[in-house]
């Protein structure tokens, strides 16, 4: 399925393009019996673990600007498949990237690669395989991220019980004013722009919180598409309601600056900040204060009953979170 | 990471595309513990088996015709990545689908889901979850197949020796004699275009024979870029080199009517033929006829020790495998 033209002086061929642009150095993964260079990657798990599989595509112009910063691309592309596998509590242990690129431009593949390879040694991640194909419109890029956890251990979104605690790691909606300064839609001074530009496209996925509430929450899931819908994903797999508390819902000092509909805009609806929101018994305070470590965590909420999602500012009136408001920037 | 716009009258949300569109009905898959609807997918493998995985990017105009029927698109995007695991000698067990697209055309996706899930089935090979998103410039798809053999025993590229027979199964050159006519670039009855096309838009994976040649050959590799490409990598990566007989090399009736340098670039470097390629020692001939069963195979050369490919025709005179003649067609 490859397309063997060149087109600048290195060839599309697989090999060529792995050997001189993804060829890891220092990431000795026990799981990874073979790696790219075969028809399959061959891995091994252990007795008593699960795999978790992730796939997550990344478009030019609809999940990523064509300016973006190259590194800051590999960066994010590998990012939000950790992310996920950080929702159910698993360990990175390999992944493969199938890329689509409309040239080869050598400056570009070096700097993807460089933030794609240094989040993956970061993660003791190994790039096991891939797929390279010359596209015609922009870049394509996805990545299939695979981790793994004790049997029955996965942090899932269907364990959220009535009464659970609900909490959130990090700030929200950073990302979102990133992504409103990147469209023009707003002004912010150069360090703050800087902050939140970089919040939108070199999120932290949140690998060792998630492990570490293996046991802990109830139940969990990365903020990807915004507080409320993300919730409402957890809520509906568990067949519960919830109640938050705005005052209480982590914002950061550059997003508290910003009008308080613009605060809840991108702190409620934004996406992209691939924080974990999480759930868990309110007797596991203590646990969860330890497992968090330095990362900030917040209790913004608490599982209800009744199968609805209210958020509630500070006169204990519902902020209204179905308008369209709420929509993305992005699209 | 998903547009939440709706583009017709059924949303993009993954749950509403894939409850709609890719419910598979009666794949029960014992290594599949939680499928689509997660973070991630959660497999268990067995203890003494290893996985294999592979991942590959079909896109619009590059991979596949606009005009292509939805459900032979739906069948080749899994078939490509089954017949990879084929060329391991691997099991299908599950697979993640990601996939992008510019509109929600229900008939389309209704075709395509038919197509895939079709094959699927016929494999007992489950969707374990995946991804969707809205493109600007036509369909994305990635597919990632994971299957399981013994540990030790996938057929990998670097086991041929010299003096190991070659073997190909079924005929080669179709796919690429069908897209010739796609092109407009030659001329067939109508009831010859129909089969050629088919062999390139609805590829057979020769999964059985490579479960079948485990432990028989010593090296596999799916036919997807031409004989010629992908036994050079066969060849690289075991340290050898090959002879193939011209005449040996196995056409289909209709291949066999156009001229002979029509029918050398369709079997020796025409793509998408999706046949095994696969190396043995000459001692277990009688083994491979019975591992092939009712699929026609024919040995077609010979390993050598000398680090070059020679193509040899009826005279004994090398046929030139290098020349532009040898590009794809498609692009």
């Amino acid at each position: 399925m490859i397309s063997r033209r060149s087109a600048s002086d290195i060839s599309f061929g697989e090999f060529a393009l792995i050997e001189r642009f993804f060829k890891q150095k220092s990431v000795a993964d026990d799981y990874v019996d073979l790696g790219a260079g075969d028809d399959c990657a061959l891995l091994s798990g252990r007795p008593g673990e699960q795999w978790a599989v992730s796939t997550d595509t990344l478009l030019e112009g609809v999940h990523f600007f064509s300016n973006v910063e190259p590194a800051a691309l590999g960066h994010k592309s590998l990012a939000v498949n950790l992310s996920d596998l950080a929702a159910c509590g698993a360990t990175p242990r390999c992944f493969l990237l199938a890329i689509g690129l409309p040239q080869i431009d050598q400056t570009c593949l070096a700097g993807f690669s460089r933030g794609l390879l240094g989040l993956a040694e970061a993660h003791r991640c190994a790039l096991a395989g891939g797929d390279t194909t010359r596209s015609t419109d922009g870049i394509v890029i996805t990545i299939t991220a695979m981790g793994t956890v004790p049997t029955g251990a996965a942090l899932l979104r269907s364990g959220a019980r009535v009464g659970d605690d609900i909490w959130v790691s990090g700030s929200l909606g950073d990302a979102a004013l990133g992504l409103a300064f990147r469209r023009n839609q707003i002004e912010l001074s150069a360090t703050d722009a800087s902050l939140m530009v970089d919040r939108l496209e070199r999120p932290t996925p949140r690998v060792h919180l998630g492990v570490r509430l293996r046991g802990i929450a109830s139940s969990a899931i990365d903020v990807s598409d915004g507080l409320v819908g993300d919730l409402r994903h957890v809520l509906t797999a568990s067949g519960v309601g919830a109640v938050i508390d705005w005052t209480r819902v982590p914002r950061s000092p550059v997003l508290q600056q910003q009008p308080v509909n613009v605060q809840q805009r991108c702190a409620l609806s934004g996406g992209d900040d691939y924080e974990l929101l999480f759930t868990a018994s309110s007797n596991r305070r203590e646990e969860i204060a330890a497992a968090a470590e330095a990362i900030p965590i917040n209790r913004i909420g608490t599982v209800t009953a009744t199968a609805d999602l209210a958020v509630l500012d500070e006169q204990g009136t519902p902020v209204d979170t179905e308008s369209g408001a709420y929509e993305h920037f992005l699209r």
